[in-house]
């Protein structure tokens, strides 16, 4: 396998390139785009290794109202859903304005996070397109406050907020809201519709997911270009359940166990929701 | 912003590509790679049309085996976790073995899986890397299948069951196992550490995870090369409580308010873990 840079394939394309049993590639790139070319061999000692630069593209401020609208109507192409919509809106919204990397990116994939990962609502999959853009800019350490913000601000607003207007592309008008109190699909949507009346399978709770993707399209982009203009700065503290709950089964406590940053109260506060629906459930 | 076809890359290389303000790219291929250059003009007229062909990527049959290892490895490289462990061991072992498009992809994105994203513990990242890697060849009408056997698979499933033998890079020798019942990393993780006595943070936490990387990374390979021979069949049921929730809750029911596939029983059928820790809690 030959991969080249810039440079050699400037020099010698249509030479060498894709002679014989080559089965490598060259990114010839312009002005704006991150090197993604390497010249790492094939097996185990190049392993983890394809990377020139990991969490090395660039990240750009974007308009947050701008993202939010291509976000909402992301939701809507080929059903792809949520999680392409928030990522297409920041990685696609880039690649329109800025080329390469950006537009070599696999869109589609991200329909994975569609109904929380294959209908099976874990992540809310608006949630997972966020934090799966961010991962393109930014590792862990840059990553995880930026991520912890935007779940916090999610788990404690109602929503949707978003109102596309004569845009609606599922049900136009006002839509009633509920606050999810959990960045799981399962309780996010279930309790909407618990609260409203409305299905699951409803054009209503479709059209609440759309403006759902457009909200958190907004936030995460606000939330961005603060992260490139340093003015990022924590806003959302642990709620009182997590700060109760950690006190025991934190890092270096009694009972050590506990795993995670979610609300614990959805599930460990003893609601009529939690109780045993398998014995005299109406 | 200027984007050429692989045809016009060869022909005109060196020419107008990257003049002026052009930021734009052109991938050059070779054999074996599924051409992803396209001829998309930025802004809302092309939007989401960047792909040429969504979910177009070629799928390569894997060895299970050797795939697991390299998981158990991607877990442990900078800490990357387990979904970038699992994604690498499908995607980076078709890149070193058939290079582009596979050696093109910013692998450290997947470090998003990392303790269920951004440590929050929603869905076990290991799940999400495998559910990823397949969305990049299998659009939702292929792919929920796949994801479904997983995903049950893995919530009756004892873990770990891989053993890396003088391999271990965080603890050697067995370790105990526990039954998540769930695809979500609080639950997968919390509970082995109540069964087990081990703390989050240990060490030993950390190799049941990456042993559960390679587990799923097996399973997931074993379904990915089932689909591409025509031998994929669908072997796992849901649950009797999922049976029974949606026998209300489900599509067209009475209360048709249930969004997903999880098993509802660690969450719905009042155990000791569900019920109020906020008031008389030991």
């Amino acid at each position: 396998m030959t991969i080249m840079s810039r440079r050699k394939a400037l020099g010698v394309v249509g030479g060498s390139l894709v002679a014989g049993a080559v089965a490598g590639g060259a990114i010839v790139t312009g002005a704006g785009m991150t090197n993604q070319a390497h010249a790492a061999a094939p097996g185990a000692a190049a392993r983890f290794q394809f990377e020139e630069q990991p969490f090395g593209w660039k990240a750009h401020v974007l308009d947050p109202a701008e993202c939010a609208a291509v976000a909402y109507d992301g939701y809507w192409h080929k059903g792809y859903g949520c999680g392409y919509g928030v990522f297409y809106s920041i990685v696609g919204v880039m690649a329109e304005k800025h080329g390469a990397p950006y537009n070599q990116f696999p869109f589609s994939m991200l329909e994975v996070g569609k109904s929380g990962i294959s209908g099976w609502a874990t992540i809310c999959g608006a949630l997972l397109g966020a934090a799966s853009a961010y991962a393109l800019f930014w590792g862990r350490k840059e990553r995880d406050a930026m991520v912890n913000d935007l779940y916090r601000w999610y788990e404690q607003t109602a929503f949707p907020i978003y109102n596309p207007g004569p845009a609606a592309k599922g049900v136009a008008g006002d839509l009633p809201t509920s606050i999810a109190n959990s960045p799981l699909c399962h309780i996010s949507v279930s309790k909407w519709c618990y609260e409203t009346g409305f299905a699951d399978k409803s054009k209503e709770r479709s059209e609440r997911c759309a403006r759902i993707t457009a909200d958190v399209s907004k936030m995460a982009v606000e939330i961005m270009n603060a992260k490139i203009t340093g003015a990022f700065v924590k806003q959302y503290k642990n709620p009182e359940s997590v700060e109760y709950c950690n006190s025991c089964h934190g890092s270096g406590k009694e009972s050590p166990i506990a795993k995670g940053k979610m609300d614990c109260a959805p599930c460990h506060s003893g609601t009529e929701h939690t109780q045993n629906k398998y014995k005299d459930h109406p």
